[in-house]
Parts: structure tokens; C-alpha cells; sequence
């Protein structure tokens, strides 16, 4: 069978049964935002990479090289947001081409910088090759509390779905992007392409959520909700129903949407690289959330029996399964799913 | 200036200077086979990266993926000897075609699995992509204690200089794999391309050495022993000579580079990956290296004011500079290393 009939979710689960004698010593393994070990009576050591490759997750076309860097640590600081840890120190491999430009280098590292400075995370090595394609792989080292992490596999019937800011933000970005020519304001239009091109780590958030103890699953949006959403439901053995009318959209997104003749909708649910979190709290906890929290979030739906699936439902009570279908590198749709 | 005018060296030592305000906290951050954080008192995490890159690093036409799959893991490991650490966990990040078949990852893995096995390493993440070109970028984990590490900085004048095993064989197997008809003995053959192809790391020889307390510093030979002399004079600011005659060279490589009219002084200076041991040790220390350690090494030369730089001395008393001038990834001679 081709990569591309099996698909990433696929692809992974035969990895992960593959390496079972493999986990031994890990608190997590393979199967969350990131790998977790215990270096000491309750303090746990995070552990993720991702790479980000040319023309895949890019286009040189409207990406800056220090816009990349960004990128490319944010996303990794995304997954330790996700189990609400604290990111500590990065390694950075680059595959680059002989015939680039020193000075490109050093756009790239600034990009790096910017964000490590935010977020607290040191850059302490890592390696260089030659490679015709360029592609960046960083992997990112955290630290948190055993009590306070929140893993993807903890989600319980009933309990209520959240995510913080909005969705389909970073697709309208990428719309601004491929189209020079849209009818809204520049001011709109640049920062949407920012949610695009520099996402920004819910670290703040994520960290808030394990401290408080208040969710009992977590992943961060990166391939889109629909896609996100089947993973945790998949590793809490649980389904999920949203609500279409409380997906939160940017008004901006929906003005670009609606001048495309796009669905926001479909943004919302499949755009991905939003970076926002979601994550599934008690009922008995929904005032804390409301109530008490340092951000805000909007409740979009509930966590159900595994048998009914990942579904939307709308305003007239049609429902829809949404499993996976977000962003799947392996699949045959990469190129339609925004 | 473009990236293959300033060479690996350069470019390391340009992204070193711009960071020196993010290596805060680690005990070693970029210079090292490894990067080093202290997790607890005198308890060390040893974080490292490597990435193998299609055309660049191997070629399928004699590299089967389990094969790959093993040296990508390897190559890591033997920079977690080259400190005196244990290697413990590691993520595998992929970058593959839609094409390939699926059993190709199993046979990758299946080679990861093996070298895992060996050398206690668990497997507990990574990251899957798509690009047009395959690479894998393998980060791993470690462990020490803070008075068994080895740096490469800590050589000292006068200090002489060890190498493991034997030289120039990983760039004899490579020959071998080049040339199918050499009239060389089938298993002396296979033993050859063995090496190159499943480079076995020196953990236990680096355990010892750190264990024991008897290098001053060390660096695993990775881009051929004139390149990472000199990498390991750099960080020491010491100067190095070896002796030629010395230069531990298996029979069987001189053997294959006779029959192709080619120097096997040659491939032990600049043939790389042979995965060996370089280390230094205080004179006082001859003796114990000599006759109590574990495994065998020859005395190939000794450290010398940074002045000397770094050169080979003949039988004859002749001495040639040979700074540098191993594998470096993105000099313009890439090519003609071997």
C-alpha cells in the first residue's frame, strides 16, 4: 500500500504498534502533542519535534526567512502549550542549499530569536546539511508538573468543548495571501497574514489551563478542528458534537470568505495552523471557565459516546460527520482541504 | 556571501556568535557533540540532532532503508559517546514521499528498532511530512552525571592523543560499494561495506573513558579526523600533530586502496564517518590507558600550541598542515572529500 492510501493517521498507528516495547520509561509516547518522561519525582521532561518543508508547509513566494524561524519554533511551542507545560530549549536542523545567501541564515535565526525570547526557550544547537529541498526541524525540550499536565486521552462524556480565540483565521490569512487584489482594508488584511505567517503560541493559555486543572483533554489546532478534534477524540476513545453557531469566527474572516465565495465554515473546520487550543472541561467546572480564567474562550460543544463520532451540527438540528479531514500530509486531498 | 563560500565551519561559528544570549543555563549549548543542561545537581540531560538527507548523505542505489534506519539513530548516539553520556530517548522526524510504499517505513524502523535495542534507546515521538526529497533528522536524549562528561574543549598541551578502532574504513566500504568488481575476498568486502553502511557507535568505549576520568577531551569522528582534530583544537585553542606511521589502518583498507590506485592515508585523514573516538589524555595518564581499559586504542599523536596548528608528521620528519579539509558539508568540494 502507497503513503498516500494509508494517510497520516494511518501512517502513525502502525508506527506507534510498531514501537510498543518502545515506550517503556515514557509517561506519554507517541500518540500526543508531545512526548513526556519523568527526570524526577513529578517533574516531567516534554519532548517534540516538527518540521516545516518548502512549497509543503511554505511558499517562498510570501514567506520571509525571519518569518519562517517564527514559524517554525512557534509551532513546536504550540504542542508544549497543548499539555500546558513550559518550553525550555531548542535544537535547530536546516536543510539548506549551497547557493543561498549567509545573510538569509541570519534572517532566519532572527525569526527564531524573536520568538524564543517570548517564550523563554534557549536555541542550543542543532545541525546543518545540504539538502536541494529546504526544510527546517526543530525539536523543543519542556518542563512541567505531573499534576498539571493535560493529555489528549482524558476526555469523558459530557464534558464541554472550548477553544480560545478564533478559527479560520489563519485560512483567511492565507486567502489575503494568494489573492493580492481583495476589497478590505489593508489594516485587516495584514493582520490576518499575520495569523498566517506568525502564529502565536497560546503558551500563557495552555500553562493557565494545567495550572488551574480545570481541562481533561487538550491538543493544540494545527491541522484543522475537525481533523484535531478526531485525534482527541480517537485517544479518549470518545465522540464529539459541535455546534456550528458557536464556531468563533473573526468577522474579518468572514468578510474575506464571503468575497471569495469561500465557506468560512469550511475554514473553521479544516483551515488548520489556527494554533488555538481545545480542550474539554467537566461540567462542574464550566463557571470556573467562565468565570475565572485570564483568557477568554467559547464553549462549542460536547463530548459524546465514541459510537456517534466526530459530527457538526447546525442551526436547524442537521448533523454532519467531520472526522478527520483536516490537513493530512499523506492524503490525496492535501491540496483541497482549505 | 553564499553559504558554500563560507563552509560548515563558518556558518556554525556565525550562528554561534549571534546566540550567545540564548544558550543561558545550559552547561554547554553550541560547540559540542552535544548540548548539555543540568536537570537536577550534578545530574545532566545530553540533547542532540542529526539529519540524513538523500543524494547527500547516502544513495539508494546501496543503501536499504534498514540500513538507513540504523545509521540515522547511530550517528546520534555516537555523539552521546563522544561526551561520555547514555543515550536515552529519541523522536524521528521523517520527510517522505507520497509514493513510497508503506512496508518502507517498516524496514526503516526495523533498523531504528535494532540499534535501539542495542543501545537501550526508547522511541517516543516525532514527526511525519511530505517532501520531494527523503531526510530523516533523528533528536536525541541523554543522560551523565556532570563528572564523567568529556568536552571537546579541555585539551591541554603536551596531552596525547587516542583514537577507537581504525580509520579510513567506513570510506574503504564506501569504495567497495562503488566498485562491485574488486578482487578482494567476498567477506572481506562485506565486512567493509558493514562499516559503512552500520557504523557502530563507541558507547561503551566513550562510558568508560568518561567513567574513568582519563581524557581531557574527546569528539566522536564523524567528518574525518583532520576535520574534527580540528574542531577539537578550536574549542581547546591548542594546536595537534599526528604521527602518520601511527594511524591505526585496518589491512583490508589498505588492501581496496591499492588495488584502486588511491590513498588510504587519504581516507583515515578525510574519509569520515568512521564513527571512532578522538580523545586526549594528560601523560600521567598513559599508563592507565595502556593497561586497564576495556578496549583497545592506538596513541596517534599529541597536542601542541595552538600556534602549530593542526598537522601530520611523516616518517620522514615532514610535516604537513591538514587543518580542517575533511567532510564539510557545504564547502565547494563536497564531492572530492573521499
Amino acid at each position: 500500500m502507497k503513503i498516500s492510501q494509508m494517510g497520516e493517521f494511518g501512517l502513525i498507528q502502525r508506527i506507534r504498534s510498531s514501537l510498543r516495547a518502545f515506550q517503556q520509561g515514557a509517561v506519554v509516547g507517541i500518540g500526543d502533542d508531545t512526548a513526556v518522561v519523568e527526570v524526577s519525582s513529578g517533574h516531567l521532561l516534554l519532548f517534540t519535534s516538527d518540521t516545516l518543508v518548502e512549497d509543503i508547509h511554505f511558499k517562498w513566494d510570501y514567506t520571509s526567512l525571519r518569518e519562517l524561524g517564527w514559524k517554525a519554533l512557534a509551532v513546536n511551542i504550540s504542542d508544549i502549550a497543548a499539555i500546558g507545560g513550559s518550553p525550555t530549549y531548542c535544537l535547530v536542523s536546516l536543510g539548506l542549499s549551497k547557493d543561498k545567501e549567509t545573510s538569509l541564515i541570519d534572517e532566519l535565526y532572527e525569526g527564531l530569536k524573536e520568538v524564543a525570547s517570548l517564550s523563554k526557550v534557549g536555541i542550543i544547537g542543532g545541525d546543518l546539511v545540504y539538502s536541494s529541498v529546504f526544510f527546517i526541524t526543530i525539536s523543543l525540550l519542556g518542563q512541567a508538573k505531573r499534576e498539571e499536565i493535560i493529555l489528549r486521552s482524558g476526555a469523558q462524556e459530557g464534558d464541554l468543548i472550548y477553544v480560545t480565540g478564533e478559527l479560520g483565521t489563519a485560512a483567511a490569512g492565507l486567502a489575503c495571501l494568494e489573492k493580492n487584489s481583495l476589497p478590505i482594508g489593508q489594516s485587516v488584511r495584514e493582520s490576518l497574514i499575520e495569523r498566517h505567517l506568525k502564529p502565536f503560541p497560546r503558551l500563557r493559555e495552555g500553562q493557565e489551563i494545567g495550572r488551574r486543572r480545570i481541562a481533561s483533554a487538550m491538543i493544540d489546532i494545527s491541522d484543522g478542528l475537525a481533523s484535531d478534534l478526531t485525534r482527541l477524540g480517537k485517544e479518549s476513545d470518545k465522540g464529539a458534537v459541535v455546534w456550528e453557531e458557536k464556531l468563533p469566527v473573526a468577522p474579518s474572516s468572514k468578510t474575506v470568505a464571503k468575497t471569495l465565495k469561500q465557506s468560512f465554515l469550511k475554514w473553521a473546520l479544516y483551515g488548520g495552523e489556527d494554533y488555538e487550543l481545545l480542550f474539554t472541561v467537566p461540567p462542574n467546572k464550566r463557571k470556573l471557565v467562565q468565570e475565572e480564567l485570564d483568557f477568554s474562550c467559547s464553549l462549542i460543544g460536547e463530548v459524546v459516546d465514541k459510537r456517534e463520532g466526530i459530527s457538526i451540527i447546525n442551526k436547524r438540528g442537521t448533523r454532519t460527520r467531520i472526522e478527520g479531514g483536516g490537513y493530512d500530509h499523506f492524503s490525496k486531498k492535501d491540496d483541497s482541504c482549505i
